[in-house]
C-alpha cells in the first residue's frame, strides 16, 4: 500500500464542534494549572524498558523537586513491580505532606481492590479509574451500547466508594477519566461523568477529577479546546469538578491543545516531563510550564537546574531529549546565523544598560540563566556566520572587543576557515586564525625587544627602542606627538616602512591590578593598503607599540 | 540566577490581538497550501556540521521526490559554499520544470545582486528578501525608527525589481517577510508590505509572496492565528498576494500556529522536513502534510517511504528523529500497554471484515502502512502489557491463535518473565516460554512415537499407539467415541493418569498445502488442576493426539 491520492476515501475530516459563541480565543492564561504528572504511569508504560525500583525511586525524587504536587505513580494491578514500588512508597514514609500521590485503574473490582490496597495506609492518594466511551472502542474493542459503557463507569463508581470505605484512615480523592473523551460524543462524555458524580457525590470542597482524555489527537488544537468549553458550560454541577487536560501529540500539537484547554475552562493539566507517553507522547510539562513562566505566570514548578531533570529524565527513559526541544534541547540557546547571533550581542548590551528588569533579547524568548543555562553556550560559528558571531566568540574567550571595522575585515578570514573545515569552528580555531592573521606569535619580521619613552622640551615624545628585525638587534628612535606616532616615525626613518594611522583603539583585558591591555590600529600602507595591527601587553603603552609594529609587519610584507 | 517566585517583573504576558468576530475558529483546512522547504536555508544554517555539496544535493533530491514545488536553496550571498552550490544546480540543470527555487537575501545592494547572479540562467525562481520590523529589532538591533524600516524594505523592493530587470530570460518572483511579525505591530508589517507591493505591482495572475514569521515564537498559537486573519483581512490588494507562514517552535505549538494560520486564511506554508531549524526549529511539513492527509485532505507530499526520507533527512542534518516525532518517530506505531494492544488488534480485525475503505483502528490515528511502515512493529510486550500483547505477537510470529482462557493461563508466565528480565520481550522471548510452558520440545515424560486410529463397528474409535514413556516405547490402546477420547481412555487405562477434557479447539497454521495444524486442549486433573496441552502437526487429527499427550505431561507432574 501507499498514500493515497484522494485519502478521503480511507479518513475523514474530523466534525466541527458547534459552538460558535465560544469564549476561549479571548482568554489568556493567568494562573498555574494543578499539575499531574504521569511519567510513571503513562510515560513508563510506553518505554522500551520499563523503569525498575532505582530508576522510579530516582525520577519520583525529581518530581518532588520540580514541585510536583500530584503524581500518578502507577497502575498497581499490572503486575509485582508497579505493586511494589507503590506499597514501598507508603510503606518507607516517601510521600511528602502536601503531595498526593495518584494509582490509575480499569473499571475492575479485583484491579480497584488491588489498588486500593497498594496505597493501605497513606495519608491522602487519588485512585483514577478510567474505561473509554467513545463510538469506535464501544463497537471494536467492547461491542457495547452507551447505557452498558455508562453502567461501566457508575459501578467503577461505586467499587470507588466501597473500597474508600475499607480505609477510612485516609482521605481519598478520585479521578475519572472518560477515555477516549476527544472522539467520543460530548453529551456521552458528559452523562458517563455525571452518572459517576452522582455515587461519588464530591463538593467545591472536595470535588472530583474528571479527565478528559486526547487519547489520541484527532483534530486540530482549537476543536479540543471547543470540546473542554463546551463539556465545562454544560457539566452539571461544575464547581464540584476539577477539569483535567490529558493531551497526546500524535498530530504534533499536544502541548497547543492543552493551553487552548486551560483557556477554555480547564484546571488541571496531565503530562510528562519532555513529552514522553504512549507513541509520540503525552503534553510535555516543561514546555507548559515554562511557556507560562515567559508571560510572566508562576507555573509553580521549578525548571531552575534544567540540565539536571534532564539527566534524570534520559536516564529513567533510557531516551534523548531532542536537541530542539523546546526550553532544554542542547541547540535552542545557541545561534549559528551571523545576523542572529548580532542582534543577540546587541540585545545583551542592551540589557546591560537598560534600568528595568524586563527580559528583551532577539531571539532568546527566556533568559537561558533562568534555567541555570549559561550564555557562553549561546552562540557558535560556522560557515553560516556573519562577524558578530566570531566577534562574540573572542570576546567571550578572550575579553578583546575588536573594533566594527576590524571585524569586518577578520571576518573572511573566518569565512574561509569555516568553507574550509566545512565544520563548525571551535573558539580555538578562531583563537588560532586571529594570532595568525594579526601577527600575535614570535617570530615576525619586526620585534619589539625594549624600549623607553621620552618627552621633550617642546612637549613632543620620543620612542628610543630596541626592534629585532628578522633576529637581529637594531637601536632606533623617532619623534612624534605622542608615543604612537613617535613609532611610526621610527618605523618610517629607520626601516623605510611608512605606515600611516587611521584608526586607534585599546581596552582593558580583564579587571583589577592583573588586567592587560589590548590595542588594535588601522593602518594605511604607502601602496594604498589597509593593515590591522593588535597588540597585547601588562602595559596600556606597550600594549600600543605592540600593535603598531604588528601593523608594520603586515606592511612590510604582502600580508593583509 | 534560578528561576524567580514573581516572573512577572522579568516577562511580560503578550497582549491579545483585539479580533472580537475572528472567523478562523469555526473553520477548518480543506486543501493543500503552497508548500515551501526552507531545509537547505533556515535548516541548514542552524546544523552544528552545515551540509556541505554532496549532503546538499542529496536533500534537493529527495524535496523533489517528496513533491516540494517550492524549495528555499540557501543564501547565495553568505559564502563560497552556498553560491556555488546555488549556482551548480542552475548551470547543471538540475532543476525540473515546475519546481521553483528560493534564495534568500538582505536588503542590501550587494547582496541582492551577488543572489540574483547565483541563479542567472534559471527558467523560474524566488528572490526573498527581507527585513526585521518589531519594536525590539528597531530599537536594540538597529537603532532605527519605524519610517527607516520602513524604507529598507521599499529600497530592497527597487532592488529586485532593477536586478530582475538585468536578467530578463527568467519569470522571476518575489517573496518579502517582515521579518520578526509576530512580535511586530500589525499595522506597521501591512505598511511594510505596502510599500514592497507599490514598488513591485504584484498582480492576482503574479502575486507577491508575503511571509509572515514568527520569527521567535512568543505566545500561544491562537494569537498568531489572529494576526494572521487580522493581516489577510486588512491588507490593501489582498487577492495580489500569497500569505505565507514561517512558524518557529519555541512554545512547542509551531505546528499548532501553522495549522491555525492555515484556517485563518494564509496560503503558503514555510518548515523543514521533520522541524529543522533554528533553536527550536521550523514547522515540520511532515506533520503538517500527514495531519491534512489523515482528514481526508490530499497533501500533496508523498511520504508514502517514510523511512527513505527519515534515513536521508538525518544522514543530511546529522540529527536524529526523535523517538517520538509524530509519523515518523519508531515509536509511534508502537503500543506497549495490553490494553492498548489488545484495542488494536480487535480495531485490525474489524477492519479487515468491514465493507467500507475507511480507516478506524484504535491508537492508530493513520494506517501505518500508507507511509510504508509495517503491522509486525505495531506490538512489544513488555511487563507492563496485558494477555492481547504476546497473544498478538505469537499470532504474528507462529500463526497460533490462543483461545481466550488459555492467554489467561499463559499470560502469568510472560508477566513472570518479563519482571524477571525487567526488559521488552522479543518475539522469541514469547516463544520460548510458550514451548516450555507447554511443553512442546522433546523429551517429555510421555512421547507420541506412532499412532493408529481405528473405527469400531459400534462406532466407538480405538486409539492403537506407541508411546514413549520417559523413553522407553510401549504399546498402548484405549476406545472412546472419538480419537481424543480414545486418547484419554488409553492415558487412564494404560498410564493411570486420568484426564477430562473441558475444552478443545483446533485451527489451521497457515494456508494451502503447505499447512500445518494446531490443537489445544484444556483440561482437569484428578487432583483438580486446570492444565493445558498443545500439539501441532501437519496432520490435524496428529495435532489433537499431541494436545493430549502435552496436557497428559502436565497432569502427570507437578507443573500447571
Amino acid at each position: 500500500m501507499t498514500m493515497l491520492k484522494d485519502p478521503s476515501v480511507k479518513y475523514r475530516p474530523f466534525p466541527q464542534i458547534q459552538l460558535p459563541d465560544r469564549q476561549w480565543p479571548s482568554r489568556t492564561i493567568t494562573r498555574a494549572p494543578r499539575w499531574l504528572s504521569t511519567d510513571l504511569r503513562d510515560g513508563n508504560q510506553s518505554l522500551i524498558d520499563p523503569m525498575g525500583a532505582e530508576k522510579k525511586n530516582r525520577f519520583f525524587d525529581l518530581l518532588l523537586k520540580v514541585g510536583l504536587k500530584e503524581i500518578e505513580v502507577g497502575f498497581p494491578a499490572a503486575g509485582a513491580t508497579e505493586y511494589d514500588f507503590i506499597r514501598a512508597l507508603v510503606d518507607n514514609g516517601r510521600i511528602p505532606e502536601g503531595v498526593k500521590v495518584q494509582v490509575l485503574t480499569q473499571a475492575r473490582p479485583d484491579l480497584i481492590a488491588t489498588s486500593f490496597e497498594s496505597l493501605a495506609g497513606v495519608h491522602s492518594a487519588i485512585v483514577h479509574v478510567y474505561n473509554a466511551v467513545s463510538p469506535l472502542w464501544r463497537q471494536v474493542v467492547f461491542g457495547m451500547e452507551q447505557p452498558q459503557i455508562k453502567e461501566i463507569a457508575a459501578s467503577a463508581a461505586r467499587m470507588l466508594r466501597d473500597n474508600a470505605a475499607r480505609f477510612p484512615q485516609t482521605d481519598w480523592h478520585f479521578e475519572y477519566s472518560p477515555e477516549t473523551f476527544s472522539t467520543a460524543e460530548l453529551d456521552f462524555s458528559i452523562e458517563c461523568c455525571e452518572a459517576v458524580m452522582q455515587i461519588l457525590q464530591p463538593t467545591p470542597e472536595k470535588p472530583i477529577i474528571l479527565n478528559l482524555p486526547a487519547t489520541v489527537e484527532a483534530a486540530t488544537p482549537n476543536i479540543y479546546a471547543d470540546q473542554i468549553e463546551y463539556f465545562c458550560r454544560n457539566l452539571p454541577n461544575r464547581e464540584s469538578a476539577v477539569i483535567s487536560l490529558h493531551t497526546h501529540n500524535d498530530r504534533g500539537t499536544g502541548v497547543a491543545a492543552a493551553e487552548l484547554g486551560l483557556m477554555a475552562g480547564a484546571d488541571r493539566v496531565e503530562g510528562c516531563l519532555f513529552g514522553n507517553g504512549e507513541r509520540t507522547g503525552n503534553c510535555c510539562l516543561v514546555t507548559v510550564g515554562l511557556n507560562m513562566y515567559t508571560q510572566g505566570v508562576d507555573p509553580k514548578l521549578d525548571f531552575s537546574d534544567i540540565d539536571e531533570v534532564i539527566q534524570t529524565v534520559e536516564y529513567c527513559n533510557q531516551l534523548a531529549v531532542p536537541e530542539r526541544h523546546p526550553y532544554g534541547g542542547e541547540l535552542v540557546y545557541t545561534a549559528f546565523s551571523g545576523s542572529h547571533q548580532d542582534a543577540i550581542k546587541k540585545g545583551f548590551a542592551a540589557q546591560e544598560t537598560r534600568n528595568d528588569q524586563l527580559w528583551a533579547v532577539p531571539y532568546l524568548p527566556i533568559d537561558p540563566a533562568d534555567l541555570g543555562r549559561s550564555y557562553e553556550a549561546v552562540i557558535r560559528v560556522n560557515s553560516q556566520s556573519g562577524k558578530g558571531g566570531f566577534a562574540w566568540v573572542i570576546e567571550q574567550d578572550q575579553g578583546l572587543k575588536l573594533p566594527k571595522r576590524m571585524q569586518a575585515h577578520f571576518s573572511r578570514y573566518v569565512q574561509d576557515l569555516a568553507d574550509e573545515l566545512g565544520r563548525e569552528l571551535q573558539a580555538s580555531d578562531i583563537w588560532d586564525v586571529f594570532r595568525k592573521t594579526y601577527r600575535l606569535d614570535a617570530p615576525q619580521h619586526f620585534q619589539l625587544l625594549d624600549y623607553n619613552e621620552m618627552r621633550s622640551t617642546d612637549g613632543s615624545r620620543v620612542f628610543a627602542g630596541k626592534i629585532g628585525v628578522d633576529g637581529k638587534a637594531h637601536t632606533v628612535s623617532g619623534r612624534g606627538n605622542g608615543l604612537i606616532s613617535s613609532v611610526v616615525a621610527t618605523l618610517a626613518e629607520s626601516f623605510n616602512v611608512p605606515i600611516e594611522i587611521r584608526d586607534y583603539s585599546e581596552h582593558a583585558l580583564g579587571k583589577g591590578a592583573d588586567s592587560r591591555a589590548a590595542a588594535y590600529v588601522e593602518c594605511v600602507t604607502a601602496d594604498g593598503r589597509t593593515v590591522w595591527g593588535v597588540g597585547i601587553d601588562e602595559d596600556v603603552a606597550t600594549a600600543g607599540v605592540r600593535a603598531v609594529l604588528s601593523a608594520a609587519n603586515a606592511a612590510a610584507t604582502a600580508q593583509g
